[in-house]
């Protein structure tokens, strides 16, 4: 199932999409109104046998599935040609172990928003296009043979980033958690609608042109590992999102960069999952 | 007013602390669960005309005040000396801006509560006492001079590390995240309990050796500096916390270095807002 949330005669509602459009519920709606709220109930819920009401994809605007209850949990460098484009191709900085920072939640976007470019504050706004898994169920010290069992469904992530700021603050917090720094969804795809999680291609295009052209078999780090290191010692939540690092091809990696300004439009798109698109304003 | 949450009959209720005991109110209770719902709402409220049921302090247990709705930001390397000692004295070290990391939401524990070892995880357990700020208003751009009018309150944070995962994982996430990381409480203090929030000592104990005796005087970046960087560009949100930094004292400092273990206790006190104990397990 593709799950998305939409805004419907000035209503946030969630729904599943289909190819002749969106399925909600009123019922379902009334009990757990927010999308997290169905991810942390899903197992008591039967969606298929309550959603029936059905809306065309042109009445609806897809907004950000939810907003999080935590930062969104990043991997840095977690794609060998983006660790070197980043270090000036120094091989010793390719990392050993995952590289984890959080952006804030109330950085969260949906489709169909812009991107404020911050002029005041960065003047290198930099994109990020990403494969972000959804958790779906409490777990700690997860093995990496059952770590795909705790993912409720892939999404995308666009990290976006002040290069300056991220730079000048050393963590990378700051220069990631501005606001309209985390455009995210639209859909989050169930996993049994993707074939292979490590075999999908993934695009960035800035004003179309293609910047980002990476494969998720190029992690350094794979979803079960990054699941595995994750949850030892910490416990994995319901909702809880991991970006899984980006391909090379950010603004920072050409020469010169060629960061976001006023007017850009962002796309991602990885293969199965969808493609999420968000203007620079 | 001095702000606690606590467990009376095994319900967790917030009330005000006072010296005879614990003021709370059912009814304010029914319309405002949680800690962080009051503060959310605290223009609305008259929390003195409301709070007139008493209850001893030694009927209650104390628990920490919220789980807060994003991560906790955290300040590193914000004391001179403490910036010193964790890179060998390298003054080429002392950060010229804010370095800001967070910590899971999830690793909150209060007072009373045992900080899990994770002997399975880590061989470098170590406590770092801090001066908390929680957030009790919107704001973006806010300016220094009007920073400390966005304070809700003040409060302890034990910044609980496992230095080998900080330093493995280069970003600081990881090794602060773990469950139970976040001793965070008891009291938060509202801004007219307290002289001047730049000048209080603080005193992180181990076993009762005095390990650090510092001073929020001697923050590099004041907590008004602290507001303006973060909400440049970024909307602080009430309920939001802030952990300024550590003094110097921390267990890597000594040499050789004085990890915690299981067995122990830790205490930290700050001037006029309290002190927050908790053991290793």
């Amino acid at each position: 199932m593709r799950f998305v949330s939409f805004e419907y005669n000035q209503q946030h509602l969630w729904g599943i999409e289909a190819d002749d459009g969106i399925y909600y519920s009123e019922k379902l709606l009334s009990i757990f109104p927010t999308l997290d709220a169905v991810i942390e109930n899903y197992d008591e819920l039967n969606i298929n046998e309550e959603i029936n009401q059905h809306i065309s994809r042109h009445d609806v605007t897809l907004i950000a599935p939810f907003r999080p209850k935590k930062n969104i949990m990043c991997i840095g460098k977690n794609y060998r040609e983006h660790a070197l484009e980043m270090t000036n191709q120094d091989v010793s900085q390719i990392p050993d172990h995952p590289v984890i920072f959080t952006k804030s939640p109330g950085a969260v976007i949906g489709p169909n928003t812009p991107v404020d470019a911050h002029q005041q504050t960065t003047s290198q706004l930099d994109y990020e296009g990403e494969l972000a898994v959804v958790i779906g169920k409490q777990g700690k010290n997860i093995a990496e043979a059952d770590a795909l069992d705790y993912v409720f469904g892939y999404t995308l992530l666009n990290d976006i980033t002040a290069r300056d700021l991220q730079k000048k603050h050393q963590q990378f917090f700051r220069g990631k958690s501005l606001d309209t720094f985390a455009p995210f969804g639209p859909s989050i795809v169930t996993p049994d609608e993707i074939d292979d999680v490590h075999n999908l291609a993934l695009q960035t295009y800035v004003n179309d042109e293609l910047r980002q052209d990476g494969h998720t078999s190029q992690m350094i780090f794979d979803v079960r590992h990054l699941i595995a290191t994750l949850s030892d010692g910490m416990t994995l939540e319901p909702g809880d999102i991991i970006a899984t690092g980006t391909p090379s091809g950010v603004g920072k990696g050409f020469n010169p960069p060629k960061f976001l300004n006023p007017g850009d439009a962002v796309r991602i798109e990885i293969e199965q999952i969808g493609q999420l698109v968000n203007s620079i304003e």
